[in-house]
């Protein structure tokens, strides 16, 4: 059987025919007078018998064209020269933003013989998927990891801190870290602390549909994510995804107050007590601020890299009956820091005081968030947060279960060990993780009908 | 000092020659020509100076009234006969509706010497601060335990079962429980599943701020909970709480598919994965059905209680780095069951997946759910998610963690342990905790401008 980049049969003959190979701007004219334009894809699908061919259009996405065997195929440009890699002379003589690949959807396609998604093996497999993104500018690709994101863990952020690090000091105008969904957000926290004085953005990207299913949302949000990434006027640890279902805007989300609240939507990645700092709209190329800037853009900035991360956390949630022997385990393992997540404003049994109590008493700091997600932990209004108080517990304001947790971590590895200390650092805000002033419509609004 | 039901000074010798009592109806004529009608309220606040009176108004606000040396005070009614408790000749003759108090805000009040909130002495207080409640029926008034709810573990929902099966078989129309808000809707699915066919509505309320400040929300909540309690088309374990921070409408949600979502707002509880099932409107005591009804109302349906739970079971939280020493001391104290709450679709790092399997090995069952908590667990799409399939690790579809870990508990104490039973168990629908069909609309809108 013929196989040519992945298609076979007549397909593959007319392709060869008319000399066209994956990313050259092909015309598809079929005999019902239909006729499609694009970027003809590498066919994955290789033991299928359906006579389609994959089409990426100028809108981003992958399309399945019906191929019949009086179908013209008309090639109309070849594809362009792919950019260089980092330290490439070019790369240094002109404006370039880096995009790291870490793994994950974003740069993942589908097996097609087992329909499971495993990683994409070539960085640069990601610009051959999406060739408009060289437009933008310059773009250095480096694949720095191989890994889905549950598989990331603190000793990965430090070397994702090292790479950025140095991406920024090569004169970068930005870093797109392109990384796994799943526990995205968390790396965007970690990357919020441990690079101290940013002078460009840091945008962490990914997608919920891999590159190659038609109903993708990689280029969408890579294409994003490299305009924030050249043009914001902020220079914050960001994520940049669909900012709705629709192909209208992406949101650009603070990385300490970002959250993945769906399993599979498009915009599953939303602000929990913040507001986005920006919406981009990909096809004007305009980056609209609507919230906060924390830090602006300044390329005389020195940044600081301070990245290690004490991997010795652990996240407790509060639940009833919540066994006192966990707490006495991670006691007794000298585990060097706790972070509850609590019920309503931030409470645990009282039946576990003694144990948290017994946690402070050996130096290992024990820091109250909030299961809710929303709203603010307040150990004042009733007596068991007072009890917890007293118990010496930390209250961690606004912040996610999850910065709680990087934030610890990251002050433990990289700061102080000092108990002291880190009290007053976790109730102080460093990268925009405690946001003091809400307002009603930072809960979002349920349809009840 | 004259002290008068809480008030002191010239307010103290007003009621008093008027005849004012709590519970009155009364009217305040102050000097400025302005005037309040309301029922007079008890004062707290023993300490303060404040020359203020506190009414309640027909919309079931408590105000505090400005009162001077000229001020008038007007008796316009006594207060009405409060309802009997249970076992009183009268309340097994009429029909009625039963409310347990187990304590938390709304059972609670203002300590008014160090500011926080304490559980009511008195559950006959409940019906004294609302008055108005007992003209929608006969209501019995019972407290079964006084634990504000993070204190509430897996014995007293046995407990809970318990009273509420025997308020049900004594011919209650329905059972309101006042209960804390902070771990009210374990509570309300752990009943959903230890009491099988329910005859009549088992109606959780709460509030989130206490009865005796102004702006307490629980007159309004406790008067739709008992409304639905009396009258709803629907027999099965619910919420009843505000719908939004304004006084329209209560939310009817499912006890197994809610969550409390803010620490604070009066709208903190919200359905996830599921639409409401009605909406209570108070002043026109009117109950729309906007959801699913999964089990109606039938008297002649016949309770079955089985309110084992077993307090064994453990919630992880999947967290970058989670430690595979916290799982194996699960499986090494011979814990009952897991619940993980997986990143994604249902992910943990591959790192921890022969943990998982030595768990499943050891007949204990592993469950999968969301941190994402909108959308549905998926084990199919990734690598990761079918190693961990292959581990044996058993999908909990669109379950919430908690409801999933208030299941297991269940299936475990009252069901089976047998681990194959388990694992179909978990993965059948039985008290609406699975919803199959997902519609656009159930996930919430965040504000982005």
């Amino acid at each position: 059987m013929e196989i040519y980049h992945g298609y076979t049969g007549f397909i593959a003959s007319k392709l060869r025919e008319a000399g066209a190979e994956p990313g050259d701007v092909i015309r598809v004219d079929n005999p019902d007078g239909e006729s499609f334009t694009g970027v003809l894809m590498p066919r994955q699908l290789l033991y299928s018998n359906r006579p389609v061919l994959v089409l990426k259009l100028s809108n981003g996405y992958n399309i399945g064209v019906k191929v019949e065997l009086e179908t013209r195929i008309v090639l109309l440009s070849k594809k362009k020269g792919l950019p260089g890699t980092t330290g490439s002379e070019a790369s240094l003589k002109k404006p370039f933003v880096s995009i790291l690949a870490t793994g994950g959807t974003i740069a993942s396609k589908v097996d097609y013989v087992t329909g499971a998604v495993t990683p994409l093996l070539d960085p640069q497999e990601l610009l051959e998927w999406a060739p408009e993104l060289s437009d933008v500018g310059f773009l250095n690709v480096r694949e720095i990891m191989k890994k889905f994101s549950e598989d990331i863990t603190p000793s990965d952020w430090e070397k994702l801190s090292l790479e950025v690090y140095r991406e920024i000091t090569n004169g970068a105008e930005g870093v797109v870290v392109a990384h796994g969904t799943d526990m995205m957000s968390y790396s965007a926290a970690a990357l919020a602390f441990s690079i101290v004085g940013k002078p460009v953005p840091i945008v962490f990207v990914g997608s919920q549909r891999s590159s190659d299913r038609p109903s993708s949302d990689s280029f969408f949000n890579l294409y994003s994510a490299v305009l924030t990434a050249f043009k914001a006027s902020f220079a914050e640890s960001v994520i940049v995804m669909h900012g709705e279902s629709s192909d209208s805007y992406a949101v650009v989300l603070r990385g300490v107050k970002a959250r993945k609240m769906h399993t599979s939507r498009r915009d599953a990645f939303q602000p929990i007590n913040d507001k986005p700092i920006a919406l981009v709209y990909p096809y004007t190329r305009e980056i609209r601020i609507v919230g906060r800037i924390l830090e602006k853009r300044d390329r005389s900035k020195e940044a600081l890299l301070r990245n290690k991360f004490d991997d010795k956390v652990a996240i407790v949630k509060a639940y009833p009956g919540l066994q006192e022997e966990i707490v006495n385990f991670l006691v007794d393992k000298k585990f060097s820091g706790i972070v509850i997540e609590g019920s309503g404003l931030g409470h645990v049994s009282n039946s576990l005081i003694d144990s948290l109590k017994r946690a402070v008493e050996n130096e290992i700091p024990v820091v109250m968030t909030s299961q809710c997600l929303f709203g603010r932990v307040n150990l004042n209004v009733y007596s068991t947060g007072r009890r917890l108080l007293e118990a010496g517990v930390i209250p961690a304001s606004d912040m996610l279960p999850e910065t709680a947790y990087v934030k610890l971590s990251w002050i433990l590895g990289s700061v102080t060990k000092n108990l002291a200390e880190v009290r007053q650092l976790m109730q102080t805000n460093i990268a925009g993780e405690i946001n003091e002033r809400h307002t009603l419509e930072l809960y979002p609004r349920w349809s009840h009908e």
